[in-house]
């Protein structure tokens, strides 16, 4: 991706966005040095314009119902390097500065836990859909 | 994120994962290798237990209201090789070998637009909110 499309960034073509029935749309942050995903968090029409205007991504906060500027207590601002969104119109990318964590729990990133997968588990017995382990029928 | 956490994935921790009022969860959809985001998409949790089983991620279109088995059509699918869960338990983040394209327009990525941002553009002479151009009117 190394020359995106560009569009210039208007309050009309702001509005091409396809927000969802709340009026959000997801936002995927990613560190634009490293490439790691950060965190995905929600923003509206609005959080998008205080992000642009202020240099500092805001989003808006759907358990507090209320604009929410990443940092504002902790100090861990995110400054938007780029935005982008995707070919449905309904979802952006922000690559970030990322000011020490992203996560509330002092990781790095949000994504600090992986799901390991068991090759040989109840997955490949047959087991969908219930939680019964398969094995323990032959035991 | 050398050495995330990790726990085993059984049908009872999916079951921790907070799905919304649909039963959903957005995934993010990561290249393994390049770190490119790629795309977002929705799963379910029999989306995600098919995605583990059979090893090619699989999504719920929220627009046909069916399962979505990346690539069945295209040939583009995408092979699973890391799934990592938020902070929140409310997004995954899936790791994924691409074939092909990830996207309908053949673009390596979704997110192939950018918003150029105007730095003196409407924005910083107090328009938000409304569609006009302040630099209009000084013309």
């Amino acid at each position: 991706m190394k020359n995106p499309e560009t569009i210039v960034l208007t309050p009309r073509s702001l509005h091409k966005l396809k927000f969802d029935s709340q009026g959000l749309i997801p936002a995927i942050i990613q560190d634009y040095q490293t490439h790691e995903v950060l965190m995905l968090a929600y923003v509206n029409l609005e959080s998008i314009k205080r992000t642009i205007k202020t240099g500092k991504v805001t989003y808006w906060s759907r358990s507090r119902q209320q604009y929410w500027v990443k940092g504002e207590t902790s100090g861990h601002f995110q400054y938007p390097q780029e935005i982008r969104y995707d070919c449905d119109l309904d979802t952006l990318l922000i690559k970030v500065q990322q000011i020490g964590s992203a996560c509330h729990t002092m990781k790095g990133s949000c994504f600090y836990r992986k799901l390991k997968i068991i090759p040989r588990g109840p997955w490949d017995a047959g087991a969908l859909g219930h939680h019964d382990d398969p094995r323990k029928k032959s035991a």
